[in-house]
């Protein structure tokens, strides 16, 4: 057998299991067949807009046959990829309040009152009956979402913070309705449209603004409401939570809020008798991607525990333990299709913008959740009927049997005794050097899965940094133990010492991607108790392993926000010497945030250390 | 002085023009600069949208990292396309109408009264007064340009040609809110969402069926309200239209509406009295692209004429007898901006989506048409002022003296005698074969500049069929004669009688591309006469020389309708066999359209012979 050479994951026993399993192809192995990379693409100077191209810039060549230079270049393509990613978020908090304004509009039960509450309150929605006010506060948010551009949604107002929102006036930052933003993004990379660099930049943090007060913020408060807050609980992670015994659905995806009833639905009785005549225990839940972030950090009676992240959906799969894929949004790798048929797992879509190619496509519809649930179970049931006794299931010992998860920006507050000022006091006598924010994707190229992202956080809490994780970060670093309790030991002195004193990990889980948005929540709560903004926090912000368009839009937020923002590889957007300076440089001037683009992982480290040292100079601690 | 090799054009005097311009560079020069192409963009195999890429496929890396493969790939990238491409004719009729319900809501003149009455009455829009009507119809084109995907815009049902309709819901084809299906599209090709290439084709008919009603169709119809219909009538055309004693204002985009309040006040008596103290006769506006075909149709006191398409908007600038250029939307080409340097032209934009870098913005706002006309013809008459004694004007004699343009689907009619039984006469006698739209771009790849266009319209009019034209083909095929009495000599002995009967060159001018929704409504108009769908006409669409994503958004459009499309280069589609087996063949049986790639003139007018001849024995005629 002729060993193909593999992508390396921090994830040892992850990574053995992928390089044993003869003849499965995941994204590991093919990631060395795609080298060398295109040169251009990496550094955004391609153009594929029209049939005089495509075009690339080169010394020979310094603008496209339109006359587009790198730099208009950079930015249109930068700028599509932003409203992609926006679009993506937006997409979901779209889905997430039309799933609670259905659900307060039939008078289902919510779980989230107190979100309500407070969110409510800060929409100046007057006080009333809960489910009229929770679809008054659906309709706000989607009313807003279909704006016109011309017209300023109304809820970035409300909800930013105080001397961030004077700023973004300030600067003309704040967004028209969000759909309209990115669909007029859409037109103005079209070809002969915007050559305007700056004013495309300018863009992108409008698109920032209104993924991260919308898609992120809002999606979490609406779900929250929903479906339940977050809950402070220990749980195990990695494949181990696959137990053959049941009948196995493992969910991808991002919208926690279609994911709902289907969860509700398999804990019923009618759902454990389908089971059982099928010869299970009945039906379990494993998590994977973000969405499993979402369960577990709300948790619920038929959630086996979440497995892993993007990257390690396809092993998964090949553990023989999954009987059906239930997915509705991204990180839905495409890779999964060849291992779904070779292990005969079912596939079932839920919406179609995430169609996989032989997936079932059951439409949602927050009206038929109960329905959707009941075909879902069906499904399963049948293929674990049809499969088990023909596939191996072969789970490694992999994971850790307890780790904390179901951090909040409500939680953690009251964690802290309904207030921000423990946490300052640790912050400002020295305890804690300062935090960050290690959010995000896994890549495959940042050293390898979640390499780059384990590296950093070693190196960070080593330094007294505390670590905040949402996103597939989380998902990975969970797996290595990092939001257990051994992971103590791996800090510094000083934090070791705060971890003890308060029983948490050196690293905080604050669930999925959407979590960004409550990370965000966090540090307005903290600059709001010191009375200063953002960018004078000794806060710091990493999206080491970024991989997606989605990350571009979570990051144009961080800027906006004025946080610096630390990747392990730039955006494709290199082959300007213009856009790069704004973004990594400029920018600094206009909103206080900054790309800081870092490969290495020792350097990254002492690099955010460096501006968290800054900042706490500059509050004279 | 080394000669750089530039590129062909079928406009020897353009060409000779360029050529001889010591030191100015066009796109005509770039375009070898670029080659060799990049083949992996040219087959469509290329991702950039995640870091694990950029990825490309090839025989030994038959799949990106996520496991996209080529059919996923070109998928994704093509609907991508597709989208933007509606996303802009999207955003041009949103514009008009908002412009239209501005002029309704302010009382102030409407020109296109009969149009509106067909409309309105289409529509449902109970009759009643002039202004609310035309009101009520734009707010209706707005509102359904808003709705969710999930529910069906109503005006389809509406406008759509009755058999068209019906086949179309059959399919699962009848759109929801336009922006939204734009939207999800963008989110549907992100990374590791959809990889299911049948659904993303189908959604891009979707994308068609929208963009061809809304972007094509109900522009011009909400145009004509406000700025009356197109007239037909006969005027000089090409570089010639430049009168050195004016202060030249050159046009380039789309939207007539927001052009129109430029013109009205250009014409006003202060205008004139601005023009004369800066030593003018008065203001010109000189069309370019296709907002200025548009402004030709319909005609007006201060318009010069129209001088040419996308491709020769460099050149007119290097004439030195434009003092500013004024434009809206796409064609702009970024390369513009350094002869606008060199010859120290102004320029003005009224549409942050077409942004140039060196421009000023002045925001386009219907309720402000007067004060912008004026802030316009101040910056054009200040540069004419400061500019016309340094730099020499050197317009070539080039076009012609004698064009006719202006046709429209109800002057059409009109001048067939209320009906278009005449033209199914001729058709039904031989003496037409049958219709060819030749439509959309140019673009300097399929032979050069207009050189496929000019070359395919000659064999098709020469086998006696009627070519009508709209979009850079007519601001192209003008300019060569093609519309002026000299050409009837060019085409069919059959042809050439019916040209002298009726009065009419062989080829007949509907304007810029979005007069395609015109000739679009002209052939419904035939089918409807003929009580059969549109796929059995003798009718054959062709946009030979396709530049942008627009174009595939048109083209997606001619697919739903069940029109053969001939381009002389594919999309970048032909990595996939897949796609390009659906796109070619299959299509077929679904909505009776397919695309038909042929990249050689004569075979190109044989190919479409053939299917005219085809569909003329379907007919038994």
């Amino acid at each position: 057998m002729i060993m193909k050479q593999i992508c390396p994951s921090a994830d040892e026993i992850l990574f053995a299991f992928m390089r044993d399993q003869d003849g499965v192809e995941t994204a590991f192995h093919r990631l060395s067949a795609q080298e060398p990379k295109c040169g251009f693409g990496l550094q955004g100077v391609c153009c594929r807009l029209c049939t005089n191209g495509p075009c690339r810039i080169t010394p020979k060549s310094p603008r496209g046959v339109c006359g587009a230079d790198a730099d208009t270049m950079v930015a249109r393509n930068f700028l599509r990829a932003v409203a992609a990613g926006a679009a993506c978020y937006l997409h979901v908090v779209e889905n997430a309040a039309e799933s609670l304004r259905t659900a307060a509009e039939s008078g289902r039960p919510l779980k989230g009152t107190e979100v309500l509450a407070e969110l409510a309150a800060a929409l100046d929605i007057p006080e009333g009956d809960l489910h009229p006010r929770a679809a008054a506060v659906a309709g706000a948010v989607l009313n807003d979402l279909y704006l016109p551009r011309n017209r300023k949604m109304a809820m970035v107002e409300k909800l930013a913070y105080g001397p961030r929102l004077a700023r973004w006036r300030e600067l003309g930052l704040l967004p028209g309705g969000a759909k309209s933003e990115v669909f007029d993004a859409l037109v103005k990379t079209s070809t002969n449209l915007s050559s305007d660099p700056m004013d495309m930049l300018i863009h992108a943090l409008r698109l920032g603004i209104a993924t991260g007060i919308y898609g992120l913020e809002l999606t979490n408060l609406l779900n929250d409401i929903l479906l339940g807050e977050p809950q402070l609980s220990t749980r195990p992670v990695g494949f181990g939570v696959v137990d053959p015994d049941y009948i196995n659905i493992m969910v991808t995806g991002h919208q926690h809020a279609l994911l709902g009833p289907v969860q509700e639905g398999l804990g019923e009785p009618w759902a454990v008798e389908l089971a059982r005549e099928a010869g299970a225990k009945g039906f379990r839940i494993v998590g994977c991607t973000c969405v499993g972030q979402d369960i577990q950090s709300r948790g619920g009676e038929v959630f086996a525990g979440h497995a892993g992240n993007n990257f390690t959906s396809e092993a998964l799969l090949a553990t023989g333990g999954i009987d059906l894929v239930i997915s509705e949004f991204n990180c839905t790798l495409p890779g999964i299709e060849d291992i779904c048929r070779r292990y005969r797992v079912a596939q079932i879509c839920l919406d179609d913008v995430a169609k996989k190619q032989n997936a079932d496509y059951l439409p949602f519809n927050p009206a038929e959740g109960d329905s959707i649930a009941r075909q879902v179970a069906r499904a399963a049931a049948e293929n674990y009927r049809r499969r088990r006794d023909e596939v191996p299931v072969n789970v490694p010992g992999h994971g850790r049997s307890s780790s904390l998860a179901g951090f909040s920006e409500r939680n953690l507050r009251a964690f802290l005794g309904g207030h921000y000022q423990p946490l300052i006091d640790l912050i400002a006598s020295g305890q804690l050097k300062g935090l960050a924010a290690i959010v995000g994707c896994s890549n495959l190229t940042a050293g390898g899965h979640d390499v780059f992202t384990a590296g950093l956080t070693r190196e960070l809490i080593r330094r007294d940094i505390l670590v905040l994780s949402a996103g597939c970060t989380s998902g990975g670093l969970e797996n290595l133990g990092f939001m257990s309790p051994e992971a103590v030991e791996w800090a510094g002195e000083r934090l070791q010492k705060v971890c003890r004193e308060l029983n948490i990990p050196p690293v905080l889980n604050f669930g999925p991607c959407l979590g960004i948005g409550r990370l965000e929540m966090v540090a307005a709560g903290i600059a709001a108790a010191l009375q200063v903004d953002l960018p004078r926090l000794p806060l710091v912000l990493s999206a080491p392993q970024w991989l997606e368009e989605q990350a571009l839009a979570d990051g144009a937020f961080g800027l906006a926000l004025g946080l610096p923002l630390h990747l392990a590889q730039p955006p494709f957007i290199t082959g300007s010497g213009l856009v790069t300076r704004v973004l990594t440089e400029d920018m600094e001037k206009l909103t206080g945030g900054r790309v800081i683009v870092e490969g290495e992982i020792g350097a990254a480290a002492e690099k955010l250390e460096q501006v968290i040292q800054q900042r706490r100079s500059a509050l004279g601690i």
